[in-house]
């Protein structure tokens, strides 16, 4: 299969958008992108879509054929891809295999969520649909309690503190007031977070994720087209996902979420690295404990020892391995579609240089880790300043 | 790029199925779907599910996980892809473009849609998230009346008539009752259609397709592997899609889908045939308008003609090209996002020569024809018996 790249990206600042619909963000985020590559819509000759569920949000299905439309991309193949949380970076992979596989040479893969125009617990209700709707959703659960349910596992496997949670949030809120399109710009300290109202024990205000609009959009290109555009593109060496069970309670572990696990495994052996490689990363921290998990899964530290690696201020921008230099899901918002698409336009960003305030030094190679519902979809995708990691 | 074999297809009843849920019917046709193709699950390595709108019907979206989950699949990639009643051809078109790009050697595609379990007149407004939400939905338009306006003006310009369009379903009904899956084996005259309930007029309930739960699911294998698994493979010649304003108000016409005419146009140059060339072909027969269109776009017979073909007996079953044997998504049902796997079935079985009592005699080339929306998103698959039609 041929070498892929990344060479542009756009996105919208995330956020309480009252002023913009789904098909305004859409444009805001696809032209900037199209901008940053330097290429014209024309020559667009694919589009893929990751969008959870505009269905629920704003009544609208077929939102490939919206974004195409308002983008001015018809009569390009436009495709909506959904996989929960992980629509985006499952769109993104969808793209990359487009290219990698023959099909096209220069395809843009974009991914869209408008949720804050619902009334109050609609949200919620919504992303329910990402768990099991019979036997999860059904009786009640919502994401905060089925990620309570993990991080009350971790806590007693292995220690895990109220306070360690807090420091993800801690961190990804400092990442956050450096980042322009980030939902949160704001300061907090371990003491807010653990003073945040409860919304499902252990898990608190200021551990979960928001209800967040926002689009992002990347370009890709082939080898050929993309050393034609640019001379700064950048490589995905590795692209993999895999699947586990829908609900939470078939799992033999709530204290580790095994896509993940297999997903890295496949995308670190792809990429020809180890997980110490990695210089920059955006985790699916849809939770705190999320990040906790997705650390320790993703092999930067060992099971169990996510939590304590917060307080030594291992992930920290600029540290070995920078985590979440967007602010996350956290703190940068969750536009549950939208959000694999912007870890990797983050990740681009910085192996690019141009991540402004919260750029990292020397960063050669980055991961993004894209997680649907509670981790019944994985997919991490591996890229870098090489074509080739293993002839670096 | 590789050339790509279907080897195997299953599917569901269509119909009312009021024991059966999402999963369930998944089950159903995945395992019908392997059987066929003689092929355990755990030599699958991928999976695409084609859902429309299972938010909003059940409350379950994550359809990809849900499906592989149930299937006992995991822990394979699933991805579930939406483009309104297309959603079921753009899965099998990414199946086989993962196969023939390279990344996968066997590969699942299914579709699946529950659509009855819903409270009275929600099913329509579900159904309305296929067209424009802000500037058709909203203020009422439904599918049936977008669909009306097209069979308006289409008897304007071409002195189409009710008595033709009724012919359609008419023939439909006849295939119909051949195909023990469909949801309707009950013959009908063209009496019956004028004098059913109408719906938006020109069109009556006899011209629209009905609400229908169901699953279909084929089997997608590489060259290499397809020969290893049988003698008996049906190729892929070519697959095409495209892309139209999301409104309808927004086309210079409203009696042609121009994204029909764009796709078959290079479905036909890719596969190397001409339109006379198809013996059976599974057409998008939302609305009996819809199939006359559909005919003349695909170039079977010239603009306008459409109407009166139907008045001569053509595209019925044993024709030169025989139309909707399955009974079309009039009478063998329409589970919209498993609509264009069943398409691909139905050839598929036609082409085997495995269609049983509506089986046409010497079919070699076929197919399928899947609309989005009001035309928004159009997928158009050439299949036949050999690996190459220019070679034949």
């Amino acid at each position: 299969m041929r070498r892929v790249a990344v060479i542009g990206a756009g996105m919208t600042r995330f956020g309480e958008r009252w002023e913009e619909g789904m098909r305004e963000l859409a444009v805001e985020a696809g032209v900037r992108a199209l901008e940053s590559a330097g290429v014209r819509g024309s020559q667009i000759q694919a589009l893929y879509v990751g969008n959870m569920s505009g269905g629920r949000f704003i009544g609208q299905e077929h939102i490939g054929a919206l974004a195409a439309d308002y983008l001015g991309l018809n009569p390009i193949p436009s495709t909506r891809i959904e996989a929960a949380c992980a629509s985006g970076g499952l769109a993104f992979r969808q793209a990359y295999l487009s290219i990698a596989g023959g099909e096209f040479d220069l395809v843009v893969a974009g991914g869209i969520e408008k949720m804050t125009d619902v009334l109050t617990g609609q949200a919620t209700t919504t992303l329910g649909g990402a768990a099991d709707q019979e036997w999860e959703t059904f009786f009640g659960a919502t994401f905060p309690s089925i990620y309570a349910l993990m991080a009350r596992r971790h806590m007693h496997e292995y220690g895990t503190t109220e306070e360690q949670l807090a420091m993800v949030a801690v961190k990804n809120h400092d990442n956050g007031l450096k980042n322009p399109y980030a939902q949160f710009r704001k300061k907090i300290t371990v003491e807010d977070v653990l003073n945040s109202s409860p919304v499902a024990t252990p898990l608190k205000l200021l551990d979960c994720s928001p209800i967040t609009d926002g689009a992002a959009a990347v370009v890709l290109a082939s080898e050929e087209m993309a050393r034609k555009i640019t001379d700064d593109p950048v490589w995905i060496n590795a692209s993999a996902q895999a699947s586990d069970t829908l609900a939470l309670h078939s799992r033999s572990s709530f204290t580790s979420i095994p896509a993940t696990r297999l997903a890295a495994e496949k995308a670190y052996q792809k990429a020809g690295i180890k997980p110490k490689d990695v210089d920059v990363a955006e985790v699916h921290d849809c939770f705190t404990i999320a990040e906790i998990m997705a650390v320790e899964d993703l092999g930067f530290v060992p099971k169990g020892e996510g939590g304590k690696a917060y307080e030594e201020g291992m992930f920290e921008l600029g540290s070995d391995i920078s985590v979440n230099t967007s602010g996350g899901l956290k703190a940068c918002g969750h536009p549950v579609g939208a959000t694999g698409i912007k870890q990797v336009a983050e990740v681009f960003w910085q192996l690019r240089g141009e991540a402004g305030e919260r750029q990292i030094p020397d960063a050669e190679i980055g991961l993004t880790h894209n997680v649907g519902g509670s981790g019944a979809t994985v997919v991490v995708h591996v890229l870098s300043r090489y074509p080739d990691l293993r002839q670096r």
